[in-house]
């Protein structure tokens, strides 16, 4: 279980141009439980970026694919009484397998029924949180959420949600215009803290793509698989994300033009662009 | 209830212009009671049109949420029984409410069981019903209807179906080449009386991409949210449509290449295009 | 019911190039009972490539509707419990009706429960199985199956699983990067004996695109309404998809900017292209 090691300091540049480079070299199998809007989208996400996707979300497989999965998604943008039970048993076959998940609490906040589900499923234990800031907000239960989907609070607004979500989770991410992500780093004493690590960069079309958000959560899933710690998969997957958007606006006309811009620079990114267009805002005391 | 009133005269491209300056200032949320073929597409319409939608689709969810939602669309196009029950319970939010809802009927007219439950949906009184040429005529039950879901019949042929929806509706259209509106106006006597609008453009590309009608059907949720009465919320919605299309095949090689231009077009469509592009064709008498 | 009639030789380009004729004059009604990954891709290359796609999948409506459509497709990349009961409802209704049915066992040997579903549908008599190598051989009882939905099998390996398969449907492919098909030729005393043809060119990029291989499946049903047998129905498929890929590759910078090229090279296809792009590698000797 590597994701499952504390960090011993806040993810680099570096430590982000390794794990691209497993993600590349590893492909790991990444079963999504989805949802309708952001299905075929994140597949090729994926798929674009270097991971193996497989849409298994019925309680009939759920469990036994988990177990062979390197890492599981569960995301719970428009989830059936069928799709919530498949969650359960791919959760707890995940866990016992010792297979990393992350959770995507899509709406929860807004909408009690799949809210309460979200806190349920937050107390086994995901690797990895990744919501907006509206959805971290309410997942912590430190607010009443927003009616929609799409954020209505900045992630700065998130942070102390997040830190409360840790509780729980190796690294939280809210993601927004500058994506802020906690996570558990060990420091000279030998006991952890949480500290937090800012991501710039990206693109003011990705959040008028919709289930953008969705396919950023199972790119934490496929980096978990493959990376030292929950904390530079976090960190990795929203990099890959934040330049790739970055590329894919320089050719885009528009929200519509920019979807395939985007796949395309998911997949042609390199170390190098790693390198010169990540944009970490480490934050250097502990939260 | 604006939608709710009737209209004074048939709307005009001022009437358009106003309810796009709405749309854009408002960014109505609509919840999207969809399926599996169109809910990615019609979530970036949506998007890019601006509006903010949410695919909200399950019984335990969707009545709440029609609650808070600006607008609802009821689309029968993959219905599975728990969506129809979800479809039910957010009908009976909506009206309850005081919401706008919108049925599209996709199918009704073909297939028996479904169009028992649009005839059902019909009778709780939609702002606006949406479908093809022949899914009109098989929910007013004046016609067998196609067997697929591409429509074998022409809008005009549909008129009389769509003044016997208007029992039970503010609007109705036949989308096709030519697009059929009608809708109540009030006359000079201060009752009110059917009457139609034309709108010609658009390209022949659209309904080559799967599910235009239904995102179209989601656009026409979106204005009934922020225009003035239901008839203008129709109209709105086929000329941002119909504007957007004859931009996007202009810059397309195919269906293919169409879908990006016609995502890029919906988003950057402005007032001095509506005012260039919008084809009204008013029918004077009365229907 | 010209699907069910046997090869008289191996398919010929000529014979494709009549079965594309057909295809684009006769716009087939294709029911599809697909997932939730696919259904927007599968629609939009339906209908770019010339058919008429309807998703009707649940157990309502999917034996009415395949007694209307021309050919139905059964694919179990995402089932849930009320799609199987439809789908064995649908090919009941197909076989009953004398409609030609597509099976593409999608993940089955690598999950139990759609491996059982899918060998109960083959006894049910498909004109046509369809797959990648790791699935034919898998559904074939042949080997224990790839742990996620990518071929991890070369489709020469599936040759004799596909031949087993022979048993229970007229022809059978493995797709990969050059196609293995396999089919009921009569011979010059009047029986039946198993022959292969390989279809090469194509694109790398078709398989980093989710979904491909599926929508390839409902294009095999759509040839299998208007070719004059199953063999030249699964060839014609697999050359539509081939030179249109290879056409969109050229105009494509990543796995992005293929999918809109593909579509619109899917319509594009014409006779000639068939004729000069078209790659049968035939097999003379019987399998």
């Amino acid at each position: 279980m590597p994701f499952a090691s504390i960090a011993k300091r806040l993810p680099t540049l570096d430590d982000i141009v390794v794990a691209h480079a497993a993600l590349r070299q590893r492909r790991p199998l990444v079963q999504c439980l989805s949802n309708v809007v952001s299905a075929n989208f994140m597949a090729n996400v994926l798929l674009a970026a270097g991971a193996s996707p497989a849409m298994v979300d019925n309680p009939e497989e759920a469990a036994d694919f988990a177990r062979v999965a390197d890492a599981v998604l569960v995301n719970l943008g428009t989830p059936t009484s069928a799709q919530v039970e498949a969650m359960r048993m791919a959760v707890a076959a995940a866990v016992d397998a010792g297979r990393p998940w992350v959770l995507d609490p899509i709406g929860a906040g807004g909408l009690a029924w799949r809210g309460g589900i979200a806190a349920e499923l937050l107390r086994l234990g995901p690797a990895v949180v990744r919501g907006n800031a509206s959805e971290i907000i309410g997942l912590a239960g430190q607010g009443e959420g927003a009616p929609g989907f799409d954020s209505s609070d900045d992630p700065a607004a998130a942070v102390p949600a997040a830190v409360e979500l840790l509780r729980h989770s190796l690294a939280v991410s809210a993601s927004g215009a500058v994506d802020h992500l906690l996570g558990w780093v060990g420091d000279e004493f030998g006991s952890a803290v949480p500290r937090m690590l800012r991501i710039a960069g990206g693109s003011a079309l990705l959040p008028r793509v919709t289930a953008s958000g969705c396919a950023l959560g199972a790119l934490v899933a496929a980096y978990a698989a493959v990376s030292e710690n929950a904390f530079i998969a976090l960190a990795a997957a929203h990099v890959h994300f934040a330049v790739a958007a970055e590329a894919a606006e320089r050719g885009s006309r528009g929200p519509g033009s920019f979807v395939p811009a985007f796949i395309d620079a998911l997949d042609a990114l390199d170390a190098e662009q790693i390198r010169r267009h990540g944009q970490l805002l480490p934050v250097l005391a502990s939260i």
